[in-house]
């Protein structure tokens, strides 16, 4: 395969707008593709790859995987029609080709900011976003849903699932296809092959389909069979049935994709995804196919824009970056995110401690675990997007002695919650979660916020649950982690730390003990992970106005501090929680039922953390601010409270 | 294959432990077999099974997948060397065996009740117990992690999983495959086929184990092979690559199991799970192959008892029966079970509504979907152990105008709790889920009470949580599921409904409503689903000690009936909620958020519901007694709160 690069932009074109041409101008919905000729097809996908990095480059989000599709999403609204035709995208970062086809181009600039575009399919945001997304390996079931429910009510239309081979190293991709196989209903699934899900693709079905873009070309292969088919004489009785079978097997050579035949599914490909000709080719010629059909296509991640061909991971997700050099913004603040100084901390504790093993679900870098994984290759696993086994793995790890630290993202987490309680709690195993990016994550939205963890953990028995004030903190609760035995999870947020000083030794913190921070006597600002920083800060702000708070860094969801809870419940009558996780069943949630446990009623509770609603995207401090869980807001609903119901009993 | 049959008992042979004869009787552990004769493994495994059916006769289990692994259990004892060597039982239902052979032949008796022997592999039970399980689907996962540490610390021994075909449906077994396959690590998989899960299995794999299944042995396909092969003449260079590839492709043919072999698997079978030289000789072959192995056995469900080979369905996991007839001990009471009433509904109301669809994880007669499936073939799913994709399926099903209601229980939602969150609730979908088993289940233990649904799903923002009082209520319950736009949860005990007259009409019940049944002037009794009952019992024993306690069906979890808590809260200062679920963030949490939120610091509220721990199994009347839910329980429990803290504020 050769690509055509596009021509790197002028700076002249670097702002917003300017450099859309005319043909893009006319698309306002898929109905404008039909008339277009595939000359004026590849035109435009050239003129879509501009406003992509262009707008990406402003505000950050998923690049190279949207650069990959380009020709792809042309070629399937071009054949088909949406929205009586149905595509669904697996994960949905590589959806904006398809939001700039449907209607979206004009609002497209607003991409992942606040009340803008969001950066993964919404039903609530086009009629053309026929399932949301966010999470891997979903496509298929919910493709096959819709298709069942199309075939029940008799109604027309195909219906597309686009999975990568990332989302296909997921279980629930595999549950679909060995249903989807076994109905033989109608139904287009197109694997996206790019050899990558985030970073490099793993895993035996990863090899299995370079083994095929490896393979001579259909044509090819097909004469030389027949060829030899010729060649055989012909056979007595005694071997016919065998005789059938070989040239049943012989499919398997014809057809390179077995493994999804052998599963129900027709096989196409593999195929250029880059050659619009032969995708409008293909996706023609598979309409008429009855029962599910496999597309595979073989795509380039960040086709199109040098910097992100050549580092397809640094582009899958990214911040803002400078065009020309494919530099990325550097924040301002120098300090380290939570995610380096775990990686910098795991590979530091695992220099001491052999036992200490690391397990990521296809994101090595994301999590930090890329330095490890260069220093202790032996030590490291990265087992593809699958989350559920990652834990099975860790806990069996465990039984044997390892210490199996699992760095995954707190929303990624939700996959596994059955794991977490039978495998790793039931069994009181010392497996370790990292949950990064907990909280308000920002610009990836609803899908992608962590602020379900506390909720979803606190409630099984034997799980530590921990959260750092700070990035040195990160460091000693790592490392007491380690020196537990039982299951532990470590939540932080994305982003930089606060920038405090990184110690040189490691500190075993007392388990189920918070930490005074701040003294004062009216009220007690109990404060988890990125909440302390605002709320000592509000402790400032309350001070100017009379106002004494004490501001207790919680260290633990669980177990609680019950003794510091209590004595500082009796010194003040007032306690304060502050989490960036829903109320429900939350922190706050957990001091209410110890302190209804101990029948201290006369002690008065404010729970500040997030509403009982699914929180849409936007910038991270915005989003926090907006919910009162900034300093000022913090400090604004504490003396409102204390007004309202005076200090002290 | 034909299977000689074990002859049927003697009545006299009907008592516990009578049955025993010699062989049995010395087989203390694994070093045991050792010395003994493949002639008296078979005498052996009569015994065993003998043993297996008066037990399970007695205490009810898992009666058909044990006996299906009787001579697979003895193989795999004398051939390895447990617990240097390590089996990790998928499921673990089908551990009886296992159990029997390493050191429990005499507390075997005990299986299932209270203090015994537990129905599943445990940790804490055995040190040959490698790995605990429960729900399906994980021991790749675990043996690969196991196989791993062995190998990182340089130590010895098999890693052997034994994971079922219905197993195989679940994506996590395939998560596990793919990691394994990549890694090329000595790890042995035996996929115990018995085209069954807990019901016929379904799914395309499942059609192509069966094609295996019917293939011509091994041996005659070879010969006829390479006399094939023979007759091709030699060819020029031009088509040798191609050559190759026939070669290559015959391989597929060889090896029937070629898509275990393309996931990096060295495959053979299939072979007769039964034929005790046969397994002996191929575990001991594949002993020395390097790499993952897979060993496809062909076994019969409920083997060697004619009732269970009749209808291994219904011997899955049977109560006490009779042995000579294989009829199951009828419950005393004539209550309908609030399964059957379930399934009753939803045939009645989906006669009424075209739009309602049935899904089940492959338990269409545990759930209660028998009957609709029969009355409503095309409108009833069954995806096999694959709960992340059931849930999907409806929420893509659910896009195009259907009610899906998807049957599961309790405790294997926890399978997919991100499918529930983000493609239902987040796209706030009308996925009704009824949650069955719910609370204490009993003598199934730790890995299947349901007793953790409250707390997960309370905290997902637009979830709808209702449970019934009574087995007619669940009928209006699931009607008004099916009248709501949103997503709906339903949660019920496992068992007998009370008895009460089913209504012929379906009644609306309105959205976060509670049902006050008794009234009271001194305490609240604010009480969840099964925990009505016992309520109203214990209101009249507390009447008979002059304490008139208001008793409130919740009807809701989510959303509370505010306005009710609130007026019953001014009327009598105490709430005494009451829930089988776990205290951390369940019912009661959720009714202290609320008087939190609303300032009603007056109020008195005690939690009754079950602690921060892991409940073991035990005779389910037995495990609400022990943790003060039943109706002195919660009398006493009430009586003691408010003697000490005085009726009304
Ligand atoms: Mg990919
Ligand atoms: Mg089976």
């Amino acid at each position: 395969m050769s690509f055509d690069k596009i021509d790197l932009f002028d700076a002249s074109k670097g702002k917003r707008g300017t450099s859309l041409s005319k043909l893009l101008n006319g698309i306002n919905g898929p109905q404008d593709l039909k008339h277009l000729s595939v000359l004026q097809l590849e035109k435009l996908a050239g003129e879509i790859r501009e406003l992509l990095i262009h707008t990406v480059a402003n505000n950050g989000g998923h690049l190279a995987p949207n650069l990959g599709v380009v020709e792809l999403t042309l070629a399937l609204h071009k054949m088909f029609d949406s929205p009586r035709d149905k595509f669904i995208w697996d994960v949905g970062h590589q959806a904006y080709v398809h939001k700039i086809l449907t209607g979206r181009r004009e609002t497209f600039s607003t991409l992942r900011t606040s009340g803008g575009i969001c950066g993964f399919p919404k039903r609530s945001e086009s009629q053309h976003d026929a399932f949301g997304s966010g999470h891997s390996s979903t496509s298929i079931s919910a493709a096959l849903g819709i298709a069942l429910a199309r075939d029940m009510s008799g109604a027309k239309g195909n219906v597309v699932a686009i999975i990568g081979d990332g989302s296909l190293t997921g279980g629930q991709a595999y549950e679909a296809l060995n249903h989807a196989g076994h109905l033989a209903i109608n139904l287009t699934v197109i694997l996206n092959d790019n050899e990558m899900s985030i970073a490099k693709n793993v895993g035996a079905m990863s090899e299995y389909l370079a083994k095929m873009r490896t393979a001579p070309t259909y044509s090819k292969v097909k004469h030389d069979i027949e060829y030899l088919l010729r060649r055989i004489p012909a056979i007595g009785d005694s071997v016919a049935n065998t005789a059938e079978r070989v040239k049943d097997s012989l499919k398997y050579l014809l057809v390179p994709g077995m493994l999804f035949e052998e599963l129900g599914f027709t096989y196409f490909g593999p195929i250029d995804g880059h050659n619009i000709p032969l995708l409008l080719d293909v996706l023609d010629k598979t309409k008429s196919v009855k029962g599910p059909v496999l597309i595979h296509l073989l795509t380039q991640k960040g086709k199109g824009y040098a910097p992100a061909e050549r580092n397809a991971d640094k582009f899958h997700g990214v911040g803002p970056f400078c065009i020309e050099t494919g530099e990325i913004q550097k924040n301002a603040t120098s300090a380290p995110s939570y995610t380096q100084v775990f990686g910098d901390t795991i590979v530091k504790l695992a220099e001491q401690n052999p036992d200490i093993v690391a397990i990521t679900a296809a994101m090595p870098d994301g999590t930090g675990l890329k330095k490890f994984a260069a220093t202790f290759p032996k030590r490291f696993f990265d087992v593809g997007i699958a989350e559920q086994h990652a834990i099975t793995l860790a806990a069996g790890m465990a039984t044997q002695g390892k210490r199996p630290v699992v760095a995954i993202y707190s929303t990624f987490i939700q996959r596994a919650y059955d794991q977490i309680l039978h495998d790793v709690c039931l069994q009181n195993l010392p497996v370790i979660f990292m949950l990064d990016r907990a909280g308000i994550v920002g610009e990836d939205g609803p899908t992608h916020h962590g602020v379900f963890d506390y909720s979803l953990l606190r409630h099984i028995p034997n799980m530590v649950i921990m959260t750092p004030k700070d990035e040195d903190e990160l460091r000693h609760m790592l490392y007491t982690a380690t020196e537990l035995n039982a299951p532990v999870a470590i939540r932080y947020p994305r982003g930089n730390g606060v920038g405090v000083k990184l110690q040189d030794c490691f500190t075993k913190l007392e388990t189920g003990k918070a930490e005074q921070l701040i003294s004062g006597k009216d009220v007690v600002l109990l404060a988890t992970g990125a909440m302390v920083e605002p709320c000592k800060s509000a402790a400032a702000i309350l001070a100017g106005k009379e106002i004494s708070a004490s501001v207790i860094n919680a260290r633990y969801i669980k177990p609680l501090d019950e003794q510091t809870i209590r004595q500082l419940a009796r010194d003040t009558g007032i306690i304060v929680t502050v989490e960036d996780n829903v109320l429900a069943g939350g922190f706050g949630s957990a001091v209410l039922e110890y302190i209804n446990s101990q029948n201290l009623n006369w002690v008065k509770v404010l729970r500040l953390g997030l509403p009982d609603k699914f929180i849409e995207h936007g910038q991270r401090g915005q989003l926090l601010t907006q919910h009162g869980l900034d300093d000022q807001g913090i400090a604004t609903s504490v003396e409102t409270f204390i007004r309202q119901f005076g200090a002290r009993k």
